[in-house]
This record gives structure tokens, sequence and C-alpha cells, in this order.
């Protein structure tokens, strides 16, 4: 919804604004429009009752309100009362609580080097297994993945560790195989936009970790994951996993404030991949701690036993020590954010902390 | 230093190369080549003894080895065995200990507002105020600020509440009369390449905060630091404040990886202006605490008594409540994470943290 | 192939360097390394003999000269000693001549639609149909295309008009399909790194249009290109349509720069999308000829008998009679620069500029 | 002015609408809105009566009708009813005419050079003369300039050619002696928001060169203009110069699509640099013409006798003779696309262009 002030309008008249949206319980601003200096403002319709609406329009500051509808409706926050939680065997993403972490070596590569990373992450207190058995690669001429018997030995470390496994599906007529193995589909950040894979892995029934491309907009991420709802299938955690800049040092940037930017427009939970999203092995625990600290319900990451020796990513991939790092870092934010009881933290602490989320 | 590794070298003999260069104490890796596919590694030169180069050029995985030398000499990490604190009268940013959070108005205003703003930064735990006399404005038609009485207003507000104060100097011109007032001297963001600006600065002698330019990279970004560090002065504080990207949901993306990239880099202290980082107030809050859990060592916010009421940059200026989630959260991570000691923190803990910055 | 040189190289031996360059016909620079400060050339290690490669290394200038692969190898310039063209019945792209102009409706609509649209496309002198049956929308909820039957119709405008026709196809399974209808197969922005289809797609053994995705870089476009032509197809037009930055004011930035830089690259032909290059109908013709003065072998638009009825992309449509501006400055520009004979472009003037392709 | 579509009005109903914009004259779209899907578009008010503004909101597509005054008041189309020209002794650019084109090395280095480098810009049919007298160097530890001496350098330069001089002044300060020396006066991209350096040259009355700032969008750099138009100086031509993008092949983007989007929102002239454009020398002749075709009024480049001798931006400085190459095919573009007469141009052809710009 726009609303658009009068040019004249006084700062007390602006200020009686702000506080009717907020007493309204409006959300937003949801940002100002490039054209003119400011004088338009929009914030979520949903929240507000055509009373409320009604209120607002007659305001002094105000012009005029036009209703604008998001794009997106599945994924919306209108859609549902609650953040949404996605469950993944025993691991729950979203809905509070530690933030789970999934770690895994960037590529399956044999079946000592999947189980053994297994319960490497699992010792350090992972919850869930990442590994690629089919690897999108920029070349055609570099390690594609193991395939089908990659995932095998994916299914393998789970029998081993007991962890659920998540890993990417790149085309539609390999939905089902990977789902048959698969706790749950990964959506590469280059398949955001593939809106045939969208649709076969919403259909397979299993939760997908759906990534954002380099460079799509918030909007566009949110309207590829209401690709996925709208089949019917509700078990979609976005992923921020960095965009495209332009700083030769880094691989992407995070956009970490992607994470309470989605709090903001929709119910569903948020991880951070601080390993893509930096691509260099000495910012991923720092990112990851990042990440939680902003609100994220999730961290993924690269680690493999002896990272160096890795195949694929190996100058993003933490060793099991810097993924114990992090796992560490993320139980104490949460619990000094007042997200999870802990027996260290302050009662008032937590209380005042509540409302960061 | 630049690493070319031979086409042929097995997996194994990567390894051992790697392992090599931690052994050793090297740094980085620095990224890789953009030509090529990733068989050229950078690391930083600086640690490494010239035996220990030797010993890396004889390894069955390198090709040849290449010094590349950083063109920055007295801000890179060579030029300093420790990490440097910048002192503004009692405050102390870098170095350790609990992050100091700098917050106030966009815009001095008049004395009332000032001096109230100064008050409620003070109450809610701000060790030092923010303000703009001389505003930097994309138009010439909005407000450009009170100027020297500005000024004023803000060394009055500092006589009431005794808050250091940081405000931005624009002109070479007004250099003399700003350091006249204020403790710390601003670079804004859009002047970060106003190499006369830089010097006439440098030689005020004050500390400097100097904010990132809205496309700049690390590296330019710490060649405009050495321009002040070359007059002499030493007490240069890096701001990080937000990237310009493609997405229109928030007024820039603050790049929270800098920190710690900054902390491979060199030796200058670090802060987080989530305030520019995002333009969104709803937003500001949880970006300073994921700017403190990446490891920074200060937070600068916009706060206004009525951010409604703010003449200027009101949609990103939080209230004296949310700046005091800020800082309530800026101690608990800090402690959570082991950088200060704190009676609720598990001693175990905080030492396994000690290594995350 | 990189060049170190020494740091204390005087001007003169630089330029002594160059010359050497020149003379022995290597091509580049291919860019500077973002480490350091300039003192790495990369230049195109194909076109040298080992002999002319030792002879520059021997200048006092060069510290050393290292060896770096294109990753590239099909579609690199060292692949075909002359630039490729590409026939679709009887247009041909690249290899010089009037470049051709395809246009055509963003979608089909209904098969009076889709054959006036080809009509007019011929009237005004377009050699060749584009329409999509298949629309990637990013959202669930707009309209998605006609599918098989818009394919249908787009034959039927082709037995109408003659002109061959190119359409999108977006998953690997309608390859057979849209290639039995179709004489080009389009490969979308969005589907660029979609691996599964471009080897579907390149099996069909048709010419493929491969647009860049809006966050490529130029090398992994060609390693997109790489893929088709791995299959054994070498049938592959590289379509340049815009990347994305931060101007709210235009879609996306027509990087027309690329059109000369893939000359340098590669043997393969390039043409222009100027409509979702910018987003603007007012900016489509200008943009159109911009990029046949930077040499593109041909354009690509999106043209309507009635844009503004168009049931997609509306906002960047040209008529037919803008679409008429586009062919005769097209051939205009060409001739004026002596790129195709032409009865009022003085000889000396022709010559004179065959270099600049 | 912002008009906002009803969602239930038909394709015929938009076409309508569109067709009455046209038919009273409306400029435009100057773009969608990021919220919602395309049903606001924003036109220009200003060519639009109040009765013309009547009868469009009465239309049965649109919902309602919202003015939005452009922030820039004097740099607008709207304050002048014809394109503007800048006259530089007995240069015009801006207004029609062959565009001219400005040339030389990137640094004044001593008298033999700049008066060799003047003469060869001359006879390649070069108007005008650059060289930085006065050089932002991104380093402090690089060459910056020959300062005063170099200025006196540049007058010679033009007392033996005849050629007016353009050079970059950086600071206030130095603007009267820039002014003394130079016809012309150059705001380079890093200093576009250098709000006191545009208000003490607009105020020097002299014309004035304004560059992009490489992030800066058009409105923020229209805005720039205001600033020195807003002194009561009217001379002021803008200079596309590339902007910041991801792909590491060249130094930037070279935004031509600015050249015909600057024409639809202001009167003032604009030029390309396609040699801080792209930073490729190999790239510098192609985009020039792209520049000229797109409509440019002028271009600038680097040139310098020897270039691998230049003792900065080697990497994009060209030679006379692809000066040459540039002049001879600016003329004969502009000829071809009839925007001067030429013998070789046939009539017909001429007034078909004319509409181009």
């Amino acid at each position: 919804m726009l609303i658009f002030i009068r040019p004249q309008a006084t700062a007390a008249q602006r200020a009686e604004l702000r506080h009717a949206l907020a007493a309204e319980g409006a959300r937003g601003p949801m940002g100002t429009l490039p054209l003119g200096a400011g004088d338009v403002i929009g914030v979520e319709a949903a929240p507000l009752t055509a009373a409320a609406r009604e209120r607002i329009a007659a305001l002094p500051a105000v012009a005029r309100v036009v209703p604008v509808a998001a794009p997106y409706k599945l994924a919306s926050r209108a859609a549902s009362a609650t953040p949404s939680s996605v469950r993944i065997g025993a691991v729950v993403i979203g809905g509070g609580g530690v933030p789970p972490v999934i770690a895994g070596p960037c590529s399956v590569e044999n079946e000592d080097q999947i189980v053994e990373a297994a319960q490497a992450a699992k010792d350090a207190g992972a919850v869930m297994l990442r590994g690629g058995a089919f690897k999108p690669r920029t070349s055609p001429y570099t390690f594609q993945g193991l395939g089908i018997s990659g995932l095998r030995l994916l299914a393998r470390a789970r029998e081993v560790t007991g962890l659920p496994v998540v890993t990417e599906v790149m085309e539609p007529n390999l939905v089902d195989v990977v789902a048959e193995y698969a706790d749950m589909l990964q959506i590469g950040a280059r398949n955001m936009q593939n809106y045939a894979l969208l649709v076969a892995a919403g259909h397979a029934g299993k939760p997908i970790l759906l990534k954002r491309g380099p460079s799509s907009t918030i909007e566009e991420w949110l309207l590829a994951a209401e690709y996925i709802l709208a089949t019917g299938n509700p078990q979609v955690v976005m992923c921020e996993r960095g965009i495209r800049s332009f700083d030769p040092l880094t691989r992407n940037v995070l956009d970490v404030a992607a994470v309470p930017l989605l709090r903001t427009l929709t119910h569903l939970p948020v991880v951070v991949d601080p390993s893509h999203g930096t691509g260099r092995r000495d910012l991923v625990v720092p990112m990851a701690l990042a990440g939680v600290a902003a609100g994220a319900d999730g961290v993924i990451v690269e680690m493999h036993p002896q990272p160096d020796a890795a195949m694929s990513d190996a100058a993003q991939t933490i060793t099991p020590a810097a993924l114990r790092e992090i796992i560490t870092g993320t139980r104490a934010i949460a619990a000094a954010l007042g997200r999870i009881s802990a027996p260290d933290t302050p009662k008032e602490h937590s209380q005042r902390h509540a409302r960061v989320r």
C-alpha cells in the first residue's frame, strides 16, 4: 500500500502519520519510490483493516493512499499468522530454538570421505549433512559429481550417523531419484529461476532448500518460492548465499540484511550459507555468527575433514574445528540474545531481546 | 605473493602445499585470479621468512612463486604487530573490550533536539555522540545543515553529557573549524576519494572516521586510509556503511564480511553503520548485532528522540529504546563470544572463541 | 599468458615490451590483476610461437612469463582461424555483411497476432521471427505462454511469411518438440547455467541463441557456450541482453562493450537485444544502433503491431515503424563503417574502417 | 506524474491510454515501480496541460493520476524548450552537427609530450585537448600530476595548436588557478558529489564537464549538475564514463543507454568517455562509435603519441591512428543517421532518421 505525502505536510504532521501507522499495526516501510524525494512511502497493507486504512488516509499529511498487493501470496506474511517451520527428520528449521547447523563437503567423493565427513560434522554438533552428488559446474571440463552413486553414498553416511541429508537436484528428470535418497532437496543458485525444476521439486513432497540467485532481488526469490508453494508443498527454507558484486577479494557479498528483511515479508524460515557467501575459508566462521546474530534460523557450511584435499571449493571449505566454533558460537549468541533459554543468561536480558527477532 | 600451481599437481600435492602454508604461518588465501581456473593462489607474503618462501617454492605442487606487494604500506598488517586502537577522550575503538556504540541524530537541528538526543544516547549506554552540522545532500534544494552554529550546539551537547563528538567535515577549508569543535572528524562516503580533504583532515591531528565509498573496493578504501596515515596521523577508524547494489528494498547492502576481511589486511579498527547500510529502521538492530558478531570494533547509528520528526534520514533513524537493544545485545554477544569477560559466560567457551577474531 | 613486469622497469623498457608484443602478433591485454598495481599484464598466448614467447621473456622489462590457458577451448579464438557464422535457413549471422535483424512479439498470443506481427516484421526488413511459446515468468501467476499450440502458430507464421523462427526452450524434456517447430532454439538468460538444458539443446542439432545471464561474467557465458559446443554442435550465437545494475530507471544495463570484447576472445557471432537490455521502448532504437556500431553481428528486438496491447513486455516493445528505423539505421551504419559495400560510401573510407572490427 | 492502472483494465483500455498519452504529447514512460507488477507507469508531467491530465485521468484504464515533480529543476527538460549547447571557444557541444572529439593524454608530462600530443590530436581531427595537470590517484604513492606547471604546459599546447583545453580541478581552492589556464573545467568521477567543488566550479563561470560517478544513478548525476546550474552557470556537459560492475575483464561498464536516457530527462548535452568506460585500448574505438550511434553529442578519449610510454592509464590510451578512426567513424555515422548533411547520404534516409534522436 502506497501512501503519498502532501508536499506541504509539516514535520509534526509526518510524525503523526508515522505514529498512526505504528498504532494501527502497519509493517514497513517497504521502501520509497525512485521518483521524487521521499514523499511516497510503502507499507504492507495486509495487517491493516479497511477502517484503519481510512483513518490513515484522513490524516493531514496524507495526499492519498493506494493499495498495491505483494505479487507473492502463499509466501507472504499475510498467508501465515506465525513464522513457519520445516521439519527434516528430527531437525526443525524455523520457529525458534537453537539454529541448526548443516555441514558437509562440497562434493561426495567416495564412501570413506563422506562417512568420515558426516561423522566429523556430527561430532562437532551439526545436525544435518550436506554433500553434492550432482554438481553444477561453470566449466564442462571440471568434476561434475558422482551422480546416482553419490546419492547412495550419502544414504550410507546417513545410515552410519543418523544425520538427515540435503543434496542438490539440477534437472526435473532427476527429482524422483534424488528424492528417493535425500531428506531435503536443494535448488541451487543457478537454478533459482528454473521453473520446471521448481515445480517438479515441489511435487516431490520433500522439504526444499531454495538458494537465492546471485543477482536475484528479494522479490524474485520469494516468487521462486511461490512456484514451489503453489504445488501444495509448504516445506520451503530460503537460503541466502551471497550476491554478485564488484570487489575481487570475495567471491560474493553475503547479504546478511536479507535475513531480517525476509522476516518482514515472509513466514518462511531462512538460513545463511557463509561458504558460498564469501568464498574464503577465513571469513566463514565470523559470517556464520553474523547471520545468526541477524536472526537466521540456521547455517549451512562446506566442511571437509581435510579441506585442502577437497575436490571442489577447497578455498571456502572449513575444518571440523572451525565448524565446532560455529556451533558453539551459534548457541552462545542465541542464548545471549534470549532466543533460547540458557542457565547463564539473566532473565531480564532474555525478555528485552525477545523483540529483536 | 602469488603461488602458481602446476596443472599436473595431484590433490595430495595440493594438500601438502596448503598444509605447508599453514605450518609456515601464511595468511590467506587472498583470492584467485580471474584468468585460468584456480591454479594461482595469493597469500600475504609478510609473515613468511625468506627461507619459508623457498621451502614452499620447492614443493611438487608449485610451479613458481611470485612476490606482489600490497599497494598500501602504513595501513597493512605488516606495518603493525598488533591491532591498533584509536582513543577519543575516554572512548577507545579497537584493541578488544566491549565495542563502543556511537549514536545521535542525522542532523543537528536545534539546541533542545541535540541535547535531548545526546542525553538519550548516554542514558541508553552510548559512549559517543554523532550529529551532522554540515550535511552532504544529493539535492541542492534540501536542508544542508546548520553549519558552524551546528558545531556549537554539538559542543554544548558534549558539555551537558560529557560524550565526545564525531561530525562530518566536507571541505578542506572547513577542517580547522570542525576540528576546533569536534573530537573526531568524519569523512563521508561521497568524499572517500576527495584526496585534498583526506590530507587536510589528516593534518588536523584529530582521530578520523573514514566511511567506505558506496562502490569502493576494500583496496581503494585502504588506500584512502593510507592518504591520511601518510600525513603522520595514525588515528584512523574504518567505517563500513553499505555498498550500492540492485535490490530496491534496501538503500545499500551492508557488507558485513568487510569486517573480518579487514582484520586480515589491516591493523586499523573497523566499525559498522547499519543505519546507512540498510536505510530501514526495522533492519538497524539486527544488522548492528550482525556486525558485532562478525568482529566489529564498534557501531555507529542514527538515533533521534522522535525519529519521525527528524529533518533528515527519518526512515533509517531508530528510537532510544532500539539503541538500548543494540547496546545490550552488543555486550551480550561480546561476552558470549569470549571477547569480554562476563560472569555469566563459562570459561571454556571464552577460550574456544578467542580465536574467532 | 601472464607477463610480470619488473618494478624497476623504465617507461622506455615498458614501451619496448608493448611494441614487441604487437610485433609478435599478441592479442590483448586481457586485463590486469586485482593484486598489486598493474605490474602484471595478460595477453592471449595462442597466436605466439614458442620462439616469440622466449623473445618476450628476454626483454629487460619482463620479470617472467607464465602461461595460463583459457578455460574454454572450443569457444576460444584459438579454436578457429576465422570468425564463425551460423546459418538459419537463408539467414547468416556472423562473418560480415549487413547484420540481420530478428523481430517479433514477446509472446505468441493467437494466430492473427503472430501472423500479422511476422508480416509487419518482414515488411520492415527483418529476416527472422522471434516469439515466445513457452515463457519464463518471474511470477507463477502471470501468463506463461501458449506452449505447444504456440509453436504451431509460429510454424504457421513462417509458412505465411517465409521467415525462419527462433523461440525459447526452457526444459530438457521439451527440446525435441521445440526443435521440431523452430529453426533456432533460444536459451534464456535465467537458464544460461541450466547445464542439462544446454546439453539437451546442443544435441538437438539446431542453431542456438545463447542469452547472457543477468549477472554472468563473459567467461561464465563462454563456458556456457562451451557446454553446447562440447556436444558437437558448433552453431552457437551469443546474445548480449543486459546485466543487472543499480539504477532503477532502466531494467538492465546493456553491456555494449561485450560485443568488441567477445571479438577478442571467441570466434562465435554475437547479437544484441536492446529490448531486454533497457526495458524501455524509447531506448530500443538508439541502443540497437549502438550495438551495430560496436560491431554486433545482428539485433533481436521485441516488436508488436500494437505494442500497448501486448500481453507481456509491453513497456519495451516497439512498433513496426521503430523496427524500420533500426533496419535502415543498421544498414546505414554498416555501410558508413565500410562493413558492407554501398554506392554512397567512398572507397577510401571503407578501407580505413575495415579494421574497426 | 504517476498513472495507476486499474487491475481490471482490459488490453484495449490500456492501449487506449497509451495512445492518448502519445496524442497529448507525453514523454516517457519513465519506468515502473518496484512494488506490484507493472500497474503503475510514470510519465513526465511537464509537457501536458492541465486539461490533458484531466482527459487522461478520465480514461477507463486509469485508477488515478498523481503528480510527482522531478527533484532537479534547472537540469530538467521542462526548463528548456530545446536541447542546450555549450560553447568552448570555437567548439560547440550539443545542439546537433558533427559530434566533436576531445583527445589528449591522461597526464601532462612535459612540454614536448603535451605539444606533440596536441598536434597529433589536431592532425587527426580532434577539436579540443584534454590532459591532467592535477591527477586524482587511488594511491598516495603514484604520480599525482605536475600541478600548476602542468597548467602552463597545457596553455602552451593551446598556443601552438589553437585547441581549447579541458582539465580536471580537484579542490575548491584551486578552481581559480585552473580556470585561469583552462577553457573548460572537468569535475572527475570521484568528485561528482563533492558539493563544495561543484559550487566553486560553477561560480568560476567557465564551461564544466561533469563526469558521472562510478556508482551514481542518473538522478544523482542530474542533481550534481543542478548544484552547478544553481550557481547561475548554465554551461554544463554531462560525461558518461562507465559504472562499476562485476566483470574483471573491463575496468568499468560504459552505460551507453545513459545517452538516450538523458535525452528524455534533460536538455544538457552528453558526451561519452570510452577510455575510462572500458579501461582497455582495444575497446575504445568501437565504444566511441557506439556512443555516437546512440546519440552522444561528443566523445572524449585518452590518446598519446606513444601510448605505451604514457605515465598513467597506458592500458586504455589509444594511438593517433585509432583517434583518426574514431573521428572518421563519428562523421560517417552522423551522416548515415541523417544528423548532418552529407552528399553521400540519400535525402529520404536523413528524414527518416531525424527522429532517432
